[in-house]
Order: C-alpha cells, then sequence, then structure tokens
C-alpha cells in the first residue's frame, strides 16, 4: 500500500481537474467525496448520472493505486452502475469502493454511492480495470 | 416522433452545460457528436472515461425524447459500459444509440461509440431508462 | 415477509426442476446452496457459468419473494455478473443475495457466490426484478 | 479460423451434456440454435432466464473459438443480460453473436437472442472472455 499523501500528490498531478477528496482508504477498499454544485446537476434538481459514474471511476482508480501501486495507465475496462434513489442536490457525494478480486492483469471492484447523511445508496457500481503487464512486472 | 428543431431547443434549456451536437435523430435511434478539449483527457492522451460514460448517456436519452416525446423526468435506471479501445484526443467522439425495447416503463438501447474517422468502436454500452407514469398516460 | 416453509413449498411447485436448498432468509435477504454434480461441471472441472448465473437469479428470486410475497410473475430484466475465481468441482455452491433497492416496480440486489469452505466469492452478480403492476396493488 | 467440422467436434468431446446446434459461424461472429423442452420453461410458459444466459455464454464461446482456435480454457470473465421480451415456450431460441473486440487477453461480444420467427430479440446480452497467456502465444 502506498501512503495517503502520495496518493494525493499523484492524482493531483495526473487529474489536475479532479474534483474530489480522498477520505480514506484501506485494505482494498476506498472513500471518496465530492462537493455538489451547480454545474453537477439536472432538472429535477437532482445530480446527473455521469457525475456518480465518474464517482464510481474514480473510487475504484483510488482504491487499485493504494493496492497496486502509482499505476497511471491502469485503465477502466468495464463500468456497470444501477441508479437507485434520486441523489440530493444539496449534499456532497461520498463513493465506497471495495475491491472484490485483485487478479495480475483485472481487478473488480464494487462501489456504494450515498448522498451525504443518507443511509440508502443513491448508486452502485461495479467495475474492472486492466493491469498494464509493465506495471505487473515492476512489482 | 419531435422534430429535431424542438428537441435541440428543449436540450437547450434543460442541460445548459452540455456539450454535444445531435447529428440525426430517427426511428428508435440517434447519433450525437463532442469536440473533445483538453478538460476531456486523461494521462497518455485519451478521452477520459466519463466523458464516454455521459455519451453513451445522452445518445440514449435524446433517441427515448424523440421515440416518446418530450419527457424531462425519464431517468436512466442502469449502463453498463465496456472501454474497447483508446479513443483519439484530436477526433471528435461519435456516440450512435439504437432503441432495442422501448416499453411502457422501460426503454433499453445500445449505443455504440467511435472517434471520428475510425471504424472500430471505442466503447460499447448498454442503458436503460425508466419513464414516469404520467409521461406514459399523456401519451 | 412470508414463512420459510411457505415459500419453499411455492418454489417446489413452480420450480419442481430446480435444484436447490433455502439456507436462510431474513431481512431483504436470502442465502440459497446448491449441491454439485458431473451435469454442472465444464473442462477444466470447475463449476459451469451457467450454473453460476442460475444461483445468483435464483438467490435474488428467493430474497424477493421473501419481501414482496409469492408472486410467481416476478421477472428477472437484467443480471450482470463477474466470475472471479474457479469454483470448487467438490463443493456446493452457496449464493447470498441482499436487495440493495425495494422500488414499487423494480427491485434491485446483489449477490456473492461463494465455494463451500472459501473465503473469497467466485462470482458476484446485480440483478433486477420487474414486480407487475397487479402484485404490486394486492400488497 | 477453424473448419465448422472441428468446432462441432470439439464442442462435444468438451461439453457432451450441452444441447445446441451451430447454425453458422464466420467472422467474428456466430449463430446458434437450442430446441426448447419443458425442462427449459417457467411458470407462465416462458423460456427461463438461465436457458438464455446459457445460450447468450455459448454464442460468445463458439464465436470466440472460431476466431482464436480451439481453446478449451478460455473463460466468461463477465456477462450482462437484458431480459427485452417474454420468449415463446414452443419455438427454438436463436442466438447471435457478433465480436466487437477481438483482443489479446480480452475478447468482448454482444449477442441478441431471438424466439424463432419472431423479429424483436427476447434479450440482448454483452459478454467477457478471458484468453489465457498459454493460447495466446501457441497462435
Amino acid at each position: 500500500m502506498v501512503m495517503k499523501e502520495e496518493l494525493v500528490s499523484f492524482l493531483n498531478s495526473e487529474f489536475p481537474q479532479a474534483n474530489f477528496i480522498i477520505e480514506s482508504v484501506g485494505d482494498k477498499s476506498a472513500t471518496i467525496r465530492k462537493t455538489i454544485s451547480h454545474e453537477h446537476l439536472r432538472p429535477g434538481g437532482t445530480v446527473s448520472g455521469p457525475v456518480l459514474m465518474e464517482m464510481a471511476d474514480v473510487a475504484l482508480y483510488v482504491a487499485i493505486l493504494n493496492e497496486i501501486g502509482l499505476v497511471a495507465l491502469a485503465v477502466t475496462t468495464s463500468l456497470n452502475i444501477n441508479f437507485l434513489r434520486k441523489p440530493s442536490a444539496e449534499k456532497d457525494i461520498i463513493a465506497k469502493c471495495k475491491l472484490i478480486k485483485v487478479g495480475k492483469s483485472l481487478v473488480i471492484g464494487e462501489v456504494s454511492i450515498y448522498s451525504e447523511g443518507l443511509l440508502e445508496p443513491v448508486a452502485h457500481a461495479v467495475g474492472t480495470y486492466a493491469i498494464p503487464p509493465a506495471s505487473r512486472s515492476q512489482k
């Protein structure tokens, strides 16, 4: 596992336009948070689907980097998301990722996404990342 | 089906921040295009996954609106996307949606996503929208 | 919630050819077990994918019936499964379902599937069932 | 590509209990057919979901074998299926697979599943197979 500070600094340099906070990273898991502003909303006063998809994707990426090291070239190969409840327009979005398989070439994780303060998730995703061979052999 | 002009005007008022062009809409289908700029890229000079997911989601929405009428409250219930090839950082992204089921409460479609000029898709998605009961009874 | 005995008797009459045991049903959850025999295997001495998919589908169905009542006509609308590890040819397969949304018309759940005695899941699925309107109004 | 006769003989020896006919195999595609009997039905007189999932999985496998050679150990890593319409209990089920990416380690395809004689598909699936490194290097 890598230090949280290294992870933050790596993500800031690789994804300067991203806009989220790492709440915690741990054993095959990560929690991230995003403050919602007007640009993230859609009609009906709810957070847009693509914002939730991005949060799922990033939470997976953070959990994976923490597990396998700072490999910029890990890439998403698939993402499956179910939208469960209407997110609040006024609350932060929190994404909690748990890796369910860390293989040599594929890593799979699930992500539960919450509006802060609500008990039940607003979305649930399962995603797969491919780990490039070069990164694997360095480990 | 609705007029393309009505659709464009509806989307502009509902999604002012969205940034795409409707190339064509037709019988249970729609093609949209987005010009890629720096904010859409990720390390390695490729278009970020969330941009492709958003294009899949929007292409579905445009095809559905064209089919069932201008229903702002149709909502995505699920999206499954596979990333197939590295998109070009210099080319427009084009998403072609074909609806495979237009039911009373659920509409399902598939979307092939291309970097302009390349023959093979960079991503493929399948998504489901729920149609609110109110909209259905008005039709 | 319904009695486990009622559930078992309903499933036996509706699915006489099915071949599984309900281990437990509870608050938005269900665990089922299947004994693996030669017909469930594929080359390499592992349990075939379709057997795992069926277990995911049935575990969801049992959890849903327990939650909403004995509605034979609830139907699967989608299933997404990831195969994570090679199941053992000699162990029972156990599927644990947890519903993540019980809506009026759609129910969504996730299922972790295990080879008995192994800590890590052999597969993970997310599925959606549609609940027919008639059943809803009876409740 | 391999000869259809070789493919049939390989499948018969590897999957003796399988019960389908290869209608055609071609450039990154395959069509298979299964005759439906009582054991494949569920309440309401329709073909059970797991039978459709198996058809999707097998159609993918046939298309992949035809493309990369007779590799028994190619394994499904994920399958996403949407059930669209009620299949007929009296008609054969036909599954048409088209591969959308044939990579070195992952192959992805989509499958449209029909009740014979009906124009619109009863289900649509997207699946991924992993190709073991040994098979790759032999090619």
